[in-house]
Protein backbone atom coordinates (compact mmCIF):
# COMPACT_ATOMS: atom_id res chain seq x y z
CA UNK A 1 0.00 0.00 0.00
CA UNK A 2 1.83 3.65 -0.76
CA UNK A 3 2.09 6.23 1.48
CA UNK A 4 2.29 9.20 -0.94
CA UNK A 5 0.01 11.10 -2.26
CA UNK A 6 1.68 12.70 -5.16
CA UNK A 7 0.73 11.15 -8.18
CA UNK A 8 -0.69 7.88 -6.58
CA UNK A 9 -2.82 6.09 -8.34
CA UNK A 10 -4.75 5.30 -5.61
CA UNK A 11 -5.67 8.78 -4.88
CA UNK A 12 -8.73 8.71 -7.82
CA UNK A 13 -10.16 12.03 -6.93
CA UNK A 14 -13.27 11.59 -8.65
CA UNK A 15 -13.09 15.01 -10.13
CA UNK A 16 -14.28 14.90 -13.86
CA UNK A 17 -11.47 16.94 -16.07
CA UNK A 18 -13.43 18.88 -18.66
CA UNK A 19 -11.29 17.97 -21.56
CA UNK A 20 -14.56 17.88 -24.29
CA UNK A 21 -15.07 18.78 -27.79
CA UNK A 22 -18.66 19.50 -28.67
CA UNK A 23 -20.47 19.97 -31.90
CA UNK A 24 -24.10 20.73 -32.08
CA UNK A 25 -26.95 20.43 -35.28
CA UNK A 26 -30.86 20.42 -35.40
CA UNK A 27 -30.95 17.20 -37.95
CA UNK A 28 -34.38 17.45 -40.72
CA UNK A 29 -35.73 13.98 -39.13
CA UNK A 30 -36.58 12.12 -36.18
CA UNK A 31 -34.38 10.53 -33.50
CA UNK A 32 -35.45 7.23 -34.78
CA UNK A 33 -33.69 7.90 -38.17
CA UNK A 34 -30.66 9.38 -36.84
CA UNK A 35 -30.11 6.45 -33.99
CA UNK A 36 -31.02 4.30 -36.79
CA UNK A 37 -28.18 6.20 -39.32
CA UNK A 38 -26.02 5.12 -36.51
CA UNK A 39 -26.51 1.60 -35.66
CA UNK A 40 -27.08 0.24 -39.35
CA UNK A 41 -23.30 -0.88 -40.35
CA UNK A 42 -24.75 -0.35 -44.08
CA UNK A 43 -26.08 3.56 -43.16
CA UNK A 44 -23.33 4.30 -41.22
CA UNK A 45 -20.69 3.53 -43.94
CA UNK A 46 -22.36 5.88 -46.25
CA UNK A 47 -21.48 8.88 -43.48
CA UNK A 48 -19.96 8.11 -40.79
CA UNK A 49 -16.16 9.33 -42.71
CA UNK A 50 -15.48 12.52 -43.78
CA UNK A 51 -15.26 12.67 -47.90
CA UNK A 52 -13.11 11.35 -49.67
CA UNK A 53 -12.54 9.25 -46.72
CA UNK A 54 -14.43 5.99 -46.25
CA UNK A 55 -15.22 3.51 -43.72
CA UNK A 56 -15.79 -0.35 -44.24
CA UNK A 57 -16.19 -3.73 -42.11
CA UNK A 58 -18.56 -1.47 -39.62
CA UNK A 59 -19.51 -3.47 -36.83
CA UNK A 60 -21.76 -1.60 -34.61
CA UNK A 61 -23.80 -3.77 -31.79
CA UNK A 62 -25.79 -1.08 -29.50
CA UNK A 63 -25.78 -2.41 -25.89
CA UNK A 64 -23.26 -1.71 -22.90
CA UNK A 65 -20.05 -3.82 -24.17
CA UNK A 66 -20.95 -4.25 -27.76
CA UNK A 67 -18.37 -3.31 -30.29
CA UNK A 68 -18.16 -0.21 -32.24
CA UNK A 69 -15.20 -1.50 -34.98
CA UNK A 70 -14.74 -0.20 -38.70
CA UNK A 71 -11.83 0.30 -40.43
CA UNK A 72 -11.71 4.00 -41.96
CA UNK A 73 -10.19 4.49 -45.20
CA UNK A 74 -7.50 7.63 -47.10
CA UNK A 75 -7.55 9.05 -50.29
CA UNK A 76 -3.91 8.30 -50.60
CA UNK A 77 -4.18 4.59 -49.19
CA UNK A 78 -4.35 5.12 -45.36
CA UNK A 79 -5.88 2.70 -43.24
CA UNK A 80 -7.08 3.05 -39.63
CA UNK A 81 -8.82 0.34 -38.35
CA UNK A 82 -10.99 1.43 -35.01
CA UNK A 83 -12.24 -0.82 -32.50
CA UNK A 84 -14.18 0.09 -29.66
CA UNK A 85 -17.11 -0.98 -27.49
CA UNK A 86 -20.21 0.83 -26.41
CA UNK A 87 -20.72 2.11 -23.02
CA UNK A 88 -24.57 3.07 -22.72
CA UNK A 89 -26.88 3.08 -24.99
CA UNK A 90 -30.30 4.09 -24.71
CA UNK A 91 -32.05 3.45 -28.13
CA UNK A 92 -33.16 6.41 -30.22
CA UNK A 93 -31.58 9.09 -27.65
CA UNK A 94 -27.99 8.00 -27.02
CA UNK A 95 -25.15 6.19 -28.15
CA UNK A 96 -21.88 6.67 -25.97
CA UNK A 97 -18.64 4.72 -27.30
CA UNK A 98 -14.78 4.56 -26.40
CA UNK A 99 -11.52 3.05 -27.83
CA UNK A 100 -10.71 2.75 -24.16
CA UNK A 101 -11.55 -1.03 -24.10
CA UNK A 102 -11.68 -4.37 -26.24
CA UNK A 103 -14.71 -6.90 -26.27
CA UNK A 104 -14.99 -7.69 -22.53
CA UNK A 105 -14.00 -4.66 -20.69
CA UNK A 106 -10.32 -5.41 -22.01
CA UNK A 107 -8.40 -2.33 -21.63
CA UNK A 108 -6.94 -1.32 -25.23
CA UNK A 109 -3.28 -0.48 -25.97
CA UNK A 110 -4.14 3.56 -26.50
CA UNK A 111 -7.31 5.20 -24.89
CA UNK A 112 -8.15 8.38 -27.04
CA UNK A 113 -11.62 9.43 -26.25
CA UNK A 114 -15.36 8.64 -25.11
CA UNK A 115 -17.86 10.05 -27.64
CA UNK A 116 -21.43 10.82 -26.95
CA UNK A 117 -24.01 11.12 -29.38
CA UNK A 118 -26.96 12.53 -28.54
CA UNK A 119 -30.27 12.90 -30.03
CA UNK A 120 -33.11 15.44 -28.39
CA UNK A 121 -36.23 15.30 -30.06
CA UNK A 122 -37.36 18.62 -31.08
CA UNK A 123 -41.38 20.56 -30.72
CA UNK A 124 -41.06 20.27 -35.00
CA UNK A 125 -40.43 16.50 -35.58
CA UNK A 126 -37.03 17.44 -35.89
CA UNK A 127 -33.65 16.10 -33.97
CA UNK A 128 -31.07 17.95 -31.79
CA UNK A 129 -28.19 16.21 -32.17
CA UNK A 130 -25.02 16.82 -29.81
CA UNK A 131 -21.92 15.12 -30.29
CA UNK A 132 -19.35 15.23 -27.95
CA UNK A 133 -15.67 14.01 -27.94
CA UNK A 134 -14.62 13.84 -23.94
CA UNK A 135 -10.76 13.06 -23.53
CA UNK A 136 -8.51 12.37 -20.59
CA UNK A 137 -6.32 15.17 -20.87
CA UNK A 138 -5.35 18.24 -22.24
CA UNK A 139 -2.83 16.57 -24.77
CA UNK A 140 -5.23 14.18 -25.87
CA UNK A 141 -7.53 17.11 -26.48
CA UNK A 142 -5.37 19.35 -28.52
CA UNK A 143 -4.13 16.28 -30.66
CA UNK A 144 -8.14 15.60 -31.51
CA UNK A 145 -8.29 19.36 -32.66
CA UNK A 146 -4.98 19.83 -34.35
CA UNK A 147 -6.29 16.66 -36.32
CA UNK A 148 -9.10 18.59 -37.23
CA UNK A 149 -12.08 17.28 -34.84
CA UNK A 150 -14.09 20.39 -35.83
CA UNK A 151 -13.71 20.32 -39.48
CA UNK A 152 -13.97 16.48 -39.50
CA UNK A 153 -16.93 15.94 -37.35
CA UNK A 154 -18.65 18.97 -38.96
CA UNK A 155 -18.44 17.70 -42.26
CA UNK A 156 -19.68 14.35 -40.99
CA UNK A 157 -22.75 15.77 -39.68
CA UNK A 158 -23.37 17.61 -42.77
CA UNK A 159 -23.20 14.46 -44.55
CA UNK A 160 -25.61 12.85 -41.72
CA UNK A 161 -28.15 15.90 -42.25
CA UNK A 162 -27.92 15.17 -45.86
CA UNK A 163 -28.43 11.00 -45.69
CA UNK A 164 -31.46 10.87 -42.82
CA UNK A 165 -33.49 13.50 -44.71
CA UNK A 166 -34.35 10.53 -47.13
CA UNK A 167 -34.77 7.84 -44.95
CA UNK B 1 -8.22 13.89 -40.10
CA UNK B 2 -4.60 13.02 -39.33
CA UNK B 3 -2.57 11.10 -42.24
CA UNK B 4 0.56 9.80 -40.09
CA UNK B 5 0.29 5.99 -39.00
CA UNK B 6 2.69 6.46 -36.43
CA UNK B 7 1.15 6.73 -32.72
CA UNK B 8 -2.20 7.89 -34.54
CA UNK B 9 -5.14 7.90 -32.24
CA UNK B 10 -7.15 6.65 -35.10
CA UNK B 11 -5.54 3.93 -35.41
CA UNK B 12 -6.59 2.08 -32.64
CA UNK B 13 -6.07 -1.76 -33.24
CA UNK B 14 -8.31 -3.20 -30.87
CA UNK B 15 -5.59 -5.68 -29.67
CA UNK B 16 -6.34 -6.61 -25.99
CA UNK B 17 -2.70 -6.02 -24.52
CA UNK B 18 -2.46 -8.20 -21.22
CA UNK B 19 -0.67 -5.82 -18.60
CA UNK B 20 -3.00 -8.00 -15.74
CA UNK B 21 -2.42 -9.24 -12.38
CA UNK B 22 -4.31 -11.84 -11.16
CA UNK B 23 -5.06 -13.59 -7.54
CA UNK B 24 -7.52 -16.54 -7.44
CA UNK B 25 -9.08 -18.46 -4.08
CA UNK B 26 -11.59 -20.74 -3.06
CA UNK B 27 -13.79 -19.12 -0.45
CA UNK B 28 -16.05 -21.18 1.90
CA UNK B 29 -19.32 -20.04 0.85
CA UNK B 30 -21.50 -19.20 -2.07
CA UNK B 31 -21.24 -16.73 -4.63
CA UNK B 32 -24.40 -15.37 -3.45
CA UNK B 33 -22.60 -14.22 -0.21
CA UNK B 34 -19.59 -12.95 -1.53
CA UNK B 35 -21.41 -10.79 -3.90
CA UNK B 36 -22.94 -9.15 -0.81
CA UNK B 37 -20.14 -8.99 0.69
CA UNK B 38 -18.99 -6.85 -2.00
CA UNK B 39 -21.95 -4.51 -2.63
CA UNK B 40 -23.09 -4.32 0.76
CA UNK B 41 -21.48 -1.33 1.80
CA UNK B 42 -21.42 -1.94 5.44
CA UNK B 43 -19.99 -5.32 4.91
CA UNK B 44 -17.34 -3.79 2.52
CA UNK B 45 -15.79 -2.15 4.78
CA UNK B 46 -15.13 -4.71 7.05
CA UNK B 47 -12.74 -6.34 4.97
CA UNK B 48 -11.71 -3.89 1.56
CA UNK B 49 -8.95 -2.71 2.85
CA UNK B 50 -5.84 -4.70 3.93
CA UNK B 51 -5.55 -4.19 7.67
CA UNK B 52 -4.63 -1.62 9.50
CA UNK B 53 -5.71 0.28 6.67
CA UNK B 54 -9.89 0.90 6.62
CA UNK B 55 -12.68 2.18 4.21
CA UNK B 56 -15.26 4.73 4.87
CA UNK B 57 -17.79 6.28 2.74
CA UNK B 58 -18.38 3.20 0.62
CA UNK B 59 -20.92 4.19 -1.78
CA UNK B 60 -21.69 0.64 -4.73
CA UNK B 61 -24.39 0.56 -7.36
CA UNK B 62 -23.70 -2.51 -8.81
CA UNK B 63 -25.37 -1.22 -12.33
CA UNK B 64 -23.15 -0.54 -15.67
CA UNK B 65 -22.42 3.19 -15.20
CA UNK B 66 -23.34 3.68 -11.22
CA UNK B 67 -21.00 4.56 -9.17
CA UNK B 68 -17.94 2.48 -6.78
CA UNK B 69 -16.28 5.18 -4.52
CA UNK B 70 -14.90 4.65 -1.24
CA UNK B 71 -12.30 6.55 0.93
CA UNK B 72 -9.10 4.63 2.05
CA UNK B 73 -7.32 5.34 5.18
CA UNK B 74 -3.93 4.36 6.43
CA UNK B 75 -2.96 3.88 9.92
CA UNK B 76 -0.65 7.23 9.69
CA UNK B 77 -3.38 9.76 8.52
CA UNK B 78 -3.03 8.74 4.79
CA UNK B 79 -6.54 9.11 2.61
CA UNK B 80 -7.15 8.21 -0.26
CA UNK B 81 -10.49 8.90 -2.02
CA UNK B 82 -11.46 6.21 -4.75
CA UNK B 83 -14.10 7.06 -7.07
CA UNK B 84 -14.62 4.60 -9.90
CA UNK B 85 -17.84 2.93 -11.89
CA UNK B 86 -19.16 -0.29 -12.87
CA UNK B 87 -18.69 -1.35 -16.36
CA UNK B 88 -20.57 -5.05 -16.29
CA UNK B 89 -22.71 -6.35 -13.43
CA UNK B 90 -23.64 -10.15 -13.29
CA UNK B 91 -25.80 -10.83 -9.72
CA UNK B 92 -24.02 -12.91 -7.67
CA UNK B 93 -21.08 -14.24 -10.39
CA UNK B 94 -19.18 -10.74 -11.45
CA UNK B 95 -18.03 -7.23 -10.76
CA UNK B 96 -16.39 -5.21 -13.41
CA UNK B 97 -14.90 -1.77 -12.19
CA UNK B 98 -12.75 0.98 -13.20
CA UNK B 99 -11.47 4.43 -12.41
CA UNK B 100 -11.10 5.53 -15.87
CA UNK B 101 -14.63 7.22 -15.67
CA UNK B 102 -16.81 9.37 -13.23
CA UNK B 103 -20.13 9.15 -13.36
CA UNK B 104 -22.05 9.66 -16.32
CA UNK B 105 -19.00 8.14 -18.42
CA UNK B 106 -16.70 11.51 -17.82
CA UNK B 107 -13.12 10.55 -18.36
CA UNK B 108 -11.41 10.21 -14.95
CA UNK B 109 -8.36 12.37 -14.56
CA UNK B 110 -5.71 9.36 -13.74
CA UNK B 111 -7.34 6.14 -15.67
CA UNK B 112 -5.46 3.35 -13.50
CA UNK B 113 -7.16 0.01 -13.59
CA UNK B 114 -9.92 -2.21 -14.60
CA UNK B 115 -10.52 -4.92 -11.77
CA UNK B 116 -12.36 -7.28 -12.41
CA UNK B 117 -14.32 -10.35 -10.33
CA UNK B 118 -15.55 -13.50 -10.81
CA UNK B 119 -17.55 -15.45 -8.62
CA UNK B 120 -18.15 -19.12 -9.61
CA UNK B 121 -20.02 -22.01 -7.83
CA UNK B 122 -18.10 -24.92 -6.98
CA UNK B 123 -19.38 -28.63 -6.75
CA UNK B 124 -19.24 -28.58 -3.16
CA UNK B 125 -21.06 -25.29 -2.63
CA UNK B 126 -18.13 -22.70 -2.20
CA UNK B 127 -16.90 -20.12 -4.64
CA UNK B 128 -14.02 -20.04 -6.82
CA UNK B 129 -12.94 -16.35 -6.42
CA UNK B 130 -10.83 -14.83 -9.20
CA UNK B 131 -9.61 -11.11 -9.26
CA UNK B 132 -7.96 -9.77 -11.77
CA UNK B 133 -6.78 -6.17 -12.38
CA UNK B 134 -6.15 -5.11 -15.75
CA UNK B 135 -4.22 -1.81 -16.84
CA UNK B 136 -3.25 0.28 -19.79
CA UNK B 137 0.52 -0.30 -19.94
CA UNK B 138 2.91 -1.65 -18.44
CA UNK B 139 4.08 1.02 -16.41
CA UNK B 140 0.68 0.74 -14.63
CA UNK B 141 1.07 -2.85 -14.27
CA UNK B 142 4.65 -2.21 -12.70
CA UNK B 143 3.66 0.31 -10.10
CA UNK B 144 0.60 -1.56 -9.31
CA UNK B 145 2.98 -4.76 -8.63
CA UNK B 146 5.03 -2.44 -6.65
CA UNK B 147 2.89 -1.05 -4.88
CA UNK B 148 2.35 -4.69 -3.50
CA UNK B 149 -0.95 -6.04 -5.56
CA UNK B 150 -0.38 -9.51 -4.34
CA UNK B 151 0.16 -8.65 -0.84
CA UNK B 152 -2.58 -5.91 -0.77
CA UNK B 153 -4.68 -8.22 -2.64
CA UNK B 154 -4.00 -11.16 -1.45
CA UNK B 155 -4.41 -10.31 2.49
CA UNK B 156 -7.65 -8.85 1.70
CA UNK B 157 -8.75 -11.82 -0.33
CA UNK B 158 -7.59 -13.91 3.08
CA UNK B 159 -10.51 -11.31 4.92
CA UNK B 160 -12.93 -11.69 2.62
CA UNK B 161 -12.53 -15.27 3.27
CA UNK B 162 -12.53 -15.17 6.81
CA UNK B 163 -15.70 -12.69 6.70
CA UNK B 164 -18.19 -15.17 4.40
CA UNK B 165 -18.02 -18.02 6.07
CA UNK B 166 -20.04 -15.83 8.95
CA UNK B 167 -22.54 -14.78 6.79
Amino acid sequence: MANETDNNPCDTDGAAHAFDLTLERILDASPEKVFRAYTDPTILSQWFAPKPWRITDAVVEPRPGGRFNFVMHGPDGERFPNSGVFLEVIENRRLISTDAFTPDWKPSGQPFMVAQIDMEPTADGKTKYTATARHWNEDALKQHEQMGFHEGWGQVADQLAELVKAL
